[in-house]
Formats: C-alpha cells, sequence, structure tokens
C-alpha cells in the first residue's frame, strides 16, 4: 500500500539529511583540513546552513504531515517510529522560539574561547558567568520543554531518547557497589608495565599499522577514510561516506592503535546504517549510548582483548622491530588494560573511566536540581575526586575546566558513555553465545564478528530504542552484571587477583 | 550616507555567496578527498544546495531591491556596479523557466557519461545525440536572453561580460596574421631537447619543490592547501580559503611545475580580492580572461622565463641531482619553451595553444550561426587542425573529443583562454615600465610583481569590466601586439632566429 503522506514526509526529512549531511562535510573539513584564515567564512557557511536546515525541519508542510501521519492507523510499525520519533525532536523545536534559540548559540559561541582561555591558564572566574548563563539558558530550555520526573531527563532526552535519571541512579549504584571496590583491590597489587608505549615511533608507521587494522575490522575504504586531526572523531555523511581521523603522539603509540579502534567502531555501525533509509529514524543511529556500545566494544572488548594482541602485536613488532624487540604478545596485551586511578577522564582506563563519568553524572544532576551554584562546582569536583579516585586535583584545568561538553551546552551528554561500554559487554556476553570470538580474534579474522553486529544492530537503525534494542539482542535489559563479569574475568587474570 | 537597501541587498548576495562558497567545498572534496561510494550523497547534496541557490537569487525580495537600486541615482559608482552586475545575471535567470533549466541540468548529466564513453572508445556517434541537444537547448537559451549583434556573443557574456564576437573576430584576425607565420619559421629550426623531463622523479620531492615554488610566489598557505587531484583546478571559497590543486605524472616533472605554478597564479588573484566585498561584484574575479591572464602571467611571463630558472633551476638540481646532473639552467628554460604542433589543446606550448582556441571558436560559431550540424564537427574539427597545425588527426578521441566543455554546456568558453594570454602580455608590459622584473625574478624576489599585480587588479574585482580594467592599467584597450612582442623576443632567441 502506498501513502503518499508518508513519502512526502521521508521526502522532506531526506532533504534535511542532505543538508546536514553537508554541513557535516564542512565541519569535517575544518578539523582536519582547512586553513586557519578559512575559519571565518566556515563559521558564517555553518550558520546560513544550520538555519536553513531549522527552517525546514519546523516548516508547515512538515509539521502537518507529521500530525496526520502521527494519527495514520494504516502506517506500518517502522513508518509510525519514523513520524513518532521525527515528531519527538519536532516538538521540542517548537516549544522553543527563535530569540531563545539565537541567544543559546550566541552564548554557546562566546562560551568556547573563554572556557578554551580558562582551561589555558587554569583560572575558572574566566569562564564561571558563561557557564552560569548557560546553566540558566539550559534551566528554561527543560521548562520550555517539559519533563516527567526529573528535571535532568529532559537534557538526557537530547541524547538518549527515553533515559531517566531513576535508571541512571540504580546503574551507577551497582558501579558504586561493585566496580568501585574491585578496583580498589586491582590498586593493591602491582601495575603491568606500560613504559614502552612511550619511545619515538614513526609517525607514517604508525598511520600504516593503524590502517591495517581497521580494514582487518571489515571498515570499507571505498565508503570511508582516515585524516589526522587534534581531537579524533568519527562522521557519517551517509553509510556511503564514513570519515574516521585519528591523532598522532610521534612519543606514544598507545595513541593512534586504540583511537583509530574506538572510532573505527563508531565508523562500522554508520556504514552499517540501511542507506535506503536515509534520514529517517530507522537509517539513523539507536542513540548515544549504543553508539557508545559499538566504539567501546571495538576498542575494549576486542581491541584489548588477549586474542587480538595474539594475532597483531607480530605485526606490530615486525613494523617496529626496535621499539618492541624485548616485548611479548603478553606484555603488550597487559599494558594496554593498566588500570591506574587518573585526573583526566579522556586519558582513563576502561575500568576507572566509569569513577569520572559518575563524578560528572552526579554534579550536573545537582545542578539542575538546583542544589549547586557554579561557584560551589570546583571545590565539589575536587572532592569527589578525592572521594572516588583518591586524587588530589592540582588545578582547576585538571579538573572542572577539562572537559569540552558543557561549553557547547551538552549537560546530559556524559552518562551514554558508561552506558555505551556497559551495553558493549552484554552484547559481547551474546554474540559468545553464537560466536567463539575469541577462537576468531586470535586468527585475525573479525569479519564474523562485524556481520554479527550488522545482524543485530546496526541494519535495526533506531527501530528500537536502546533499552528495547537491549532486550531483542540480549534476551534482557541493560544488566550491569556482564560488565562486572568482564571485568572481573579479565583483570583477575591480568593482575593475578584470586577470588 | 547609509542606505538600508542597498545594505540589505549587499547582505542577500553574501549569502547567497556563503553558500555557494559552501557548494565549493563540496567540490573541492569531490576531486580531492571523497571515497568512490560518497559519490551518491555528493551529487544529492549538490542538488539540493543549487536548488537553494537558485530560489535565493530569484527571491522577489532580492529581485524587487534590485529594480529599485538599479534607479537609486544616490548610490555610488562601486554600489552602482554591484547592483548593475547581479541585475545582469538576474534577467538572465529570470528568463528561463525552472522547467528550462531542468531539462537543461537533465541533458548536461546525462551528456557527460555519454561523452567519457564516447572519448574512451573514440565513437563520435555514441556522443552525438547529446550534443545535438546541447546546442539545441542553448539555442533556445539564446533566444530566451537575447542578444545585440551575433547569437554567439550571448554564450561568451557568461564567461566574459560584453564580449563580443566582432572583437574576437578581429583579434583572432592579428592571431592568423602574426603568430601563424612566426610559429611556422620557428618550426624550421632545430627544437630543444625536452627529454629529461621525462625521468622517474620522486613524488614527494616534486610536492615539496612545487610548494616551494608556490610560498615565492607569495601564495598564502593560512589562506589556502594544495591537494592531489587529477584533473588540476583552483578553488577560491573566500579570499581567507583558496585551494590549488596538482597532478602528478612520476615520469615527468613538468606536469607538476607548470600545472603548480598556473593554478598558483589564479590563487593569487582570488586570495587578493577584496574580503570585504564577498559576494558582490566589487569582491569577485572582473571576468574568466582576467582570471585566466593571472594563471598564465605566471606559469608563462613569469614561469617560463630565463630569469625565473636562473634562479628555481639549481633548487630543482638540488631536490633531483641525478636527474638533471648534466642539465644547465639554460637547457632547462628552453625546454620549458619548446613550440611544436599538437593535437592536444591542455600538452600545448603557450604560441600553438591558441591555434586550438581558433580553431574551437570558429567551430562554435558556425554552429551558433546555423551554419554546422553535429555531424559536419568531426570533418571539420579535422580540416582546421590540417590547416592551422598541419596536423592529421586520427580519431575522435584525440579530435573532437578532447575537451570536456561542451558537456557540460559551456559553448562559449574557449575564447576567454587566449584573451587571458593576451591581457597578460600586455599587463606584463606595463609592469615592466616601473619593475625591474627581470632583476628581481633573477633574486627570487617575486614579491613586488605579486604586489603590482595586487594594485593594479586583484583589489579591484569586478569594479571594472576587463576592456576597462585593461585601459586603466596599461593605458590602451587589449592590443595583441604585446603578445607577439614577447614572443618575438622570447622566441627569436631560443631558437636564433633573425629579424
Amino acid at each position: 500500500m502506498s501513502n503518499r503522506k508518508y513519502e512526502r514526509f521521508c521526502e522532506l526529512n531526506r532533504k534535511i539529511a542532505v543538508l546536514s549531511s553537508a554541513a557535516g562535510l564542512l565541519s569535517w573539513d575544518q578539523e582536519t583540513h582547512m586553513p586557519p584564515k578559512g575559519a571565518i567564512i566556515k563559521a558564517e557557511q555553518m550558520g546560513v546552513l544550520s538555519g536553513i536546515i531549522h527552517n525546514l525541519k519546523t516548516d508547515k508542510e512538515l509539521v502537518g504531515l507529521t500530525e496526520e501521519l502521527l494519527h495514520d492507523s494504516s502506517l506500518d510499525d517502522v513508518a509510525r517510529t519514523n513520524v513518532y520519533e521525527f515528531n519527538r525532536t519536532l516538538q521540542k523545536s517548537l516549544q522553543l522560539s527563535t530569540e531563545f534559540v539565537e541567544e543559546l548559540n550566541r552564548t554557546i559561541s562566546a562560551a568556547y574561547p573563554a572556557w578554551h582561555q580558562a582551561k589555558t591558564y587554569s583560572r575558572f572566574e574566566l569562564f564561571a558567568p558563561h557557564l552560569e548563563r548557560l546553566i540558566e539558558l539550559k534551566k528554561q530550555e527543560i521548562q520550555l520543554t517539559g519533563y516527567q520526573l526529573h528535571p535532568y531527563d529532559a537534557l538526557m532526552d537530547d541524547f538518549e531518547p527515553g533515559l531517566t535519571t531513576h535508571e541512571v541512579d540504580r546503574l551507577f549504584d551497582d558501579v558504586r557497589k561493585e566496580l568501585v571496590p574491585f578496583v580498589q583491590t586491582i590498586t593493591k597489587h602491582s601495575s603491568p608495565d606500560d613504559s614502552f608505549f612511550n619511545q619515538p615511533y614513526d609517525e607514517n608507521l604508525q598511520v600504516a599499522f593503524g590502517r591495517t587494522v581497521l580494514e582487518a575490522m571489515g571498515y570499507d575504504f571505498s565508503s570511508g577514510r582516515m585524516d589526522r586531526t587534534e581531537h579524533p572523531f568519527c562522521i557519517g555523511l551517509h553509510p556511503g561516506d564514513v570519515r574516521v581521523t585519528y591523532k598522532i603522539k610521534p612519543h606514544d603509540i598507545s595513541e593512534i592503535i586504540w583511537g583509530l579502534i574506538h572510532e573505527g567502531g563508531h565508523a562500522l555501525y554508520e556504514q552499517g546504517l540501511p542507506a535506503d533509509q536515509f534520514g529517517l529514524a530507522s537509517g539513523s543511529a539507536a542513540s548515544l549510548s549504543i553508539h557508545e556500545s559499538q566504539s567501546r566494544f571495538w576498542e575494549n572488548n576486542i581491541g584489548r582483548s588477549s586474542a587480538f594482541w595474539n594475532f597483531f602485536f607480530p605485526k606490530l613488532q615486525l613494523t617496529f622491530p626496535e621499539q618492541l624487540k624485548h616485548i611479548h604478545a603478553n606484555d603488550f596485551y597487559k599494558a594496554a588494560n593498566r588500570v591506574t586511578p587518573s585526573l583526566i577522564r579522556i586519558q582513563a582506563d576502561e575500568l576507572t573511566y566509569h569513577f569520572h563519568i559518575m563524578i560528572r553524572y552526579e554534579i550536573e544532576k545537582s545542578i539542575f536540581e538546583g542544589k549547586l551554584t557554579v561557584n560551589d562546582l570546583p571545590g565539589f569536583w575536587n572532592k569527589l575526586y578525592k572521594e572516588y579516585l583518591g586524587l588530589d586535583v592540582p588545578n582547576d584545568a585538571q579538573g572542572i575546566l577539562q572537559d569540552v561538553h558543557w561549553c557547547h551546552g551538552g549537560f546530559g551528554y556524559f552518562p551514554t558513555y558508561s552506558l555505551g561500554s556497559f551495553y558493549a559487554a552484554q552484547f559481547y556476553y551474546a554474540m559468545n553465545k553464537e560466536l567463539n570470538t575469541e577462537e576468531l580474534i586470535e586468527k585475525g579474522n573479525l569479519i564474523p564478528i562485524l556481520d554479527w553486529l550488522r545482524t543485530n544492530i546496526h541494519q535495526h537503525g533506531m527501530k528500537h530504542r536502546a533499552q528495547q534494542l537491549c532486550e531483542k539482542v540480549t534476551g534482557e535489559k541493560l544488566n550491569f552484571a556482564y560488565f562486572m563479569q568482564y571485568a572481573h574475568k579479565k583483570y583477575n587474570s591480568i593482575y593475578h587477583i584470586n577470588n
């Protein structure tokens, strides 16, 4: 049965996606190839394009169609989901006046350079007034768009549709009960040596090795490319054009390896989305946490496994014979899994990482519950770092000012990182019921693993929300036990812990 | 005196330019970095963007403002020019119905692959029906947009505002009278050896040398970059972001050298346009022939001069000591100026090049005078190549099918290439009245040369049309005598011709 109105709805959604994809290329260029003096015209291009995209999204015809289709009982499940998910973000946009959006954008634009300067000189007071204004505006936004139980739910909903503070609280209770003591046990044991990561490694050879790994993962270079950048990211312009980026540290081989595997995991998801659904929810990633589950699955569950380095270490050693001549595959594996409490989130290992996230979650929640003012933040931050990680924060640059998220107004984003890891562990468990992953990885045969992800996750887009997808794939809702089981198995052995 | 209407006119023009610049980045990406499977989304992005740009250009508000401002006597000269030039292209667009434009675009889209196949298999009949339809549509376009004296004038006007068939006829009469016999004299003398161009040259070193030359020319790498491509071009997204591209032939050093100098000449013009006039005629290139005058000035007048190689050859020799060990600067200079009649326009030397253009001009003019049908074209082409260049065309791939221009509907474009060279010679003559260019070039000090071009040409944008600009800079209209004078001086010496 053909439905003209739904077809038109899809057409308009595709046009929006095509323009967003063009805007995506502009931002990719900004981070990879743009000459310095190209910044001005780039900002103008992005401003004009985002204005046009906003107008298309809230255009009368599309709003009217959406309204009608919401009540069209002839739609199948996928179509219904596509209409429903579009309407969800549309209704939010419609609650915000142009003046409000413009002021938010102006505030964000001014906040970034202030944050950058504040971080450079470690002077929180330079960023504080901007942060205060951003929080005020976000509080207004919450009031305008509404929420059911907790104001913070409205913020998380932008990144993780339907996720509630209630769920995240319960999850982090488990983390506190199980992961915190486990890390305390681990850190009482002696840590593996990872000093050989920090030697001079030829930059071209680093890139060549990274490419080999991406190819083995099944990343399709005819639908993508890899470029150097300062802050690595992956961008999916369309399933036929998904680009990854990497950072090179000339004296640290670990940066490019797990950076590229991580971005490669994101990229495989984007390359595996159904191209014929481009622009619709059914052609989009299910949520940020599911996206992150893919990157962390490849980075940690696969890319920091013993089997992985049994296969890849000999290749790496051939590439860098001088640097790695006295190292064994097992040494490399252990070094890749060194657990150390640290100050900086993006440098954290896969266990203590979640303490960084819990701290941010607790702070953000308190801010939007009205329990913390901006001036309280550095002190509260430092208190929590002492509590969870046992560390004294020496200055705000290495503390409250380290992340870029807040100056973009990205409150409610952080929890998706932890959820991603926990989903990854649960998916990995489910996969192992069907595949002998270790045996496959040992042989460097990663394609069946990708195929499993394609079949079970990628091809579905956002047909199911994260929680439902998880149930469909694993038979149950997100369960932190799988992460702890994975952590115990791996780290008990590396750290010789008996329990 | 502030003029609100004119300010709004400028604002709308700038918005159009900002979006065109975004479209420019998409096309740069297509030719340099896009992965193969990114082609589909790219075509969609470009289609959607060009539709939006067309709508903005013909939007009621802008059309109304333009109409009013055309009769606003309070405008200064520059503002008047900006309104006038915008209106010129606007009126053309308004004459063409959406259906007509869509059919033209469809025909062009279908023509490109047909031309490509026809060229690959050297089968003109595969392209002929497409060419026939393109010519029909272009004839309709001429009728719709109108012309004063000759239908071909309407076509040239798209690339060279105001240029007439009458002027080009007179110019090519001079070429026939003076350049044709001069080339005949030259080719009776023995040619310099250029076989050392064709050796293996390391690709990275080729690029490094090319970069050195661009830097010496004053190309600002903080407002640009250079990338590899198959068909080299320069694209100016804004004076702050002007990118050049190059082709590498691993066995021919000449390709990258004069390719990059040529594109660098275009780029210096774009980098030198006034950024505060971006989007207006006063911030745009005067015409295609003036653009080409800049690329050819650097490529030929500077980049194939004896002084240039006296300075740069020792550097090139240091880069490629093996390949160039028995070569002297003067041998290199002479090789760079070898004159040989040849079949392919883009491989021609700076003298016989103009015969290729005259042939195309004669053919295009006859087509739009209704004197030639599509079936006559290959024969007529081959006849003219015999007449002007003394060559038998062995097949259509090396004959009538060699250029991409027609399948894009680009009739009327070719003459701007010759005009560019002739303007370049005249500008060079004028420059030499103020600067001792040879002495500067010998020292590798090219910046005063760039400064002269900036002051006399670049900064004026399109405030003056090509002919008026030429008069302003040189004191007279385009005069072919300067090109012949330049040619005599250079080639009499290289070829030991006494007259």
